[in-house]
């Protein structure tokens, strides 16, 4: 079986792919960022999506909190809304600077330890919230990069990115999940989550229910017709 | 004066990278990352370049040990040689997986939350120790692919990687630096430094003088007929 690289975030689309590379049959590597991002829950979530599936991962340490510039690494307020129809067609606060070029560059790096090929990247052009690196273009433009920038592309082995969720719509991705038996209670997607105190084995993190996250996820389950088992605020 | 991010090691070529954008008057803004380097003397030594050359400057931790696959982030021993001649012309185990890919892309990311568009790297293709991501194609092919992958391309400001060194020998660089009064003195190359302990103030920091680094350091300063001021074990 063939390694591949996973970026694993814990969000939906990410537990997706992984649940894809499986399926086709690759044994799926999960790399995890740890960026600083203000929802850090989403680590725990894809620690726990990996250890669920039996992949091995490895978590890398990025403090993007050093740059700023998004509403998801700095004191910046994440945008709330009442409704998908009010997400903006400009790219949002949440954008972080060069995330993707960057999370694909160290999977790179990751790929030429493991001598590993195939990366898999859960973005998403249809639902995308605006992001420019949710774009085919992109991915494209990026895998020519990759092969001259390292040792494996030198030689003859370059690097294929997998995005088997771009021209999917979100209300794909989770009929396509569900199919392979995924337990989307076990992600997260909420960029501004509220943690709940209780006594410990009750506290829980909850959604807030109004981040473009949160919106697109929510309507993505209503436009499936499947039941949406996040659990808000 | 327009911003410019500056990738600095703390190296030679680095260091004269930095002098070259406050020449061409671009105000320079230092990018040191802390990648989990086993050399991380040249930490110290990126910190006092930047506040001897009075540039502001952001320090970036990524732990690139997670990933390893190299003798700067792992325990696999760094190469030692007598002599250039005798560094070979495959890619070394000094080889750090996709390093100049995700370092160029967190300078992608400071520049967008810096409002910046230009990029110095000191990359350096004739004396350049076998590195991929040092040549000429990848910079050009990299500059595209940060175009389409982030808000600043989308909205039309590309960003210009500027590479002053790529096409000098390091005796021409350092000639380069000395006319542009660079005290070399300041500068860490060594990968495999050692450390000889004393009083607190006469600690100090000597290079081992036989990694691939130090070699062409020395070959150099030779070749230029500049005194070395490196201080070696």
């Amino acid at each position: 079986m063939r390694t591949a690289v996973v970026l694993l975030s814990g969000g939906l689309d990410s537990a997706t792919c992984l649940a894809i590379a499986q399926h086709e049959g690759f044994a799926p590597h999960a790399l995890v960022i740890d960026y600083g991002q203000r929802h850090r829950h989403e680590l725990v979530a894809a620690a726990a999506l990996a250890a669920h599936a039996r992949v091995p991962s490895t978590l890398v340490a990025l403090d993007l909190r050093a740059i700023g510039g998004s509403a998801l690494t700095s004191s910046v307020a994440v945008p709330k809304h009442e409704s998908v129809s009010e997400i903006g067609s400009s790219v949002p606060v949440t954008y972080v600077p060069a995330r993707n070029l960057t999370f694909l560059s160290i999977a790179v790096g990751l790929c030429e330890a493991l001598g590993a090929s195939d990366i898999f990247l859960g973005v998403n052009a249809v639902d995308y919230s605006g992001y420019p690196d949710c774009r085919p273009a992109f991915i494209e433009s990026f895998a020519s990069t990759a092969k001259l920038a390292t040792k494996a592309g030198v030689e003859g082995r370059p690097f294929r990115i997998h995005t088997p969720l771009i021209a999917l719509s979100k209300a794909q991705i989770i009929l396509r999940g569900v199919a392979m038996g995924i337990d989307y209670a076990r992600t997260h997607s909420c960029y501004d989550p509220v943690r709940r105190d209780g006594a410990s084995e009750q506290r829980e993190v909850l959604a807030c229910g109004r981040c473009d996250s949160c919106l697109l996820r929510a309507k993505g389950f209503a436009d499936a017709g499947v039941m949406d088992p996040t659990r808000y605020v």
